[in-house]
């Protein structure tokens, strides 16, 4: 973290601990040597997932989206199941355990497709996104401030809504893409 | 804002005023009618650009990536042009401003495709991303903190670096990802 040489945190000063996050205020050194002050929220990351209730190798398979309350967007909108790790929390748990609170369901098999940053202007969260195969369902967990319902959607209908704009949230869109072009008929 | 029988703010109180982001801890009303508090980044939003060098109808088109320091990611990323709204500033102005900003370019035709949420969690940011076509090129004009290498693209070869992970910005994942299946051959 002190190396002269290399752009990167010459301090930090923590402004604000959070619940869900923190924000510090960091001198930068920048790739030209200066340095400056950057705000940053620390976020400890989460996971992701695109559940199948098919056969993805099914035409036009079948996945669960939730509809959640989120203040932030100022009402109810479409996202895939997700949720942050907790501490020490490996990325596969977090997204077996948000899979099981949000929908009830337990994957056969959970694997790891892609790894993103949600918006690395300010914040260093990172998205695991996870494809979850061979579900059966149970009874969702939800905390308290937790408002969700499932919405088993086909593919073709998801991709519709990511269209015209109906779904809006960048990891549930962007993973649904993600899966569709890459997961998909590979 | 007041409405009781609404979810939403109750009060708000502001912990941070910063450069980028305010933070504010707010009382929210939950649909359940119970509160509790939240923590809000607030973000003025942002536009983004997918720059067409060559006619989008071509045959594997190449837009224009960045390659950006960002010290949240700890090095260099790839990106789409993208920057913060000014204080009034319509989203389309903004996707204007930074594409010249950013790679030198102005575009005959600028055209809005869709608007998302970063990361709905925690923050009320949204991204409007348009589609730049028609490009003139000139001097780019950084501000003192960015460092921006412009690397013209196939489209084919950014759905490749998308699917191995190397572009890993959800924005530009997801920007590269709508504009490949939805303007694309529309």
């Amino acid at each position: 973290m002190t190396d002269p040489e290399r752009p990167g945190q010459v301090a930090s000063r923590r402004i604000h601990t959070g619940k869900v996050i923190n924000l510090d205020i960091d001198e930068v050194r920048f790739p030209n040597g200066k340095t400056g002050e950057l705000e940053i929220i620390r976020h400890s990351g989460a996971s992701a997932v695109i559940p199948f209730l098919s056969d993805p190798g099914a035409d036009d398979p079948t996945i669960l989206l939730i509809r959640q309350y989120r203040y932030a967007a100022d009402g109810f909108i479409y996202e895939i199941p997700a949720g942050r790790l907790e501490p020490g929390e490996p990325a596969e748990q977090c997204a077996v355990r948000e899979l099981r609170e949000e929908t009830g369901c337990t994957a056969a098999k959970m694997e790891h497709l892609y790894t993103f940053f949600t918006t690395p202007g300010f914040t260093d969260e990172k998205i695991h996104l996870f494809v979850a195969t061979g579900l059966t369902s149970g009874e969702s967990e939800l905390e308290s401030d937790e408002f969700v319902e499932v919405v088993p959607t086909q593919m073709s209908a998801a991709l519709k809504l990511i269209k015209d704009g109906t779904i809006n949230d960048a990891k549930t869109a962007l993973s649904i893409l993600y899966v569709a072009g890459f997961f998909l008929g590979r």
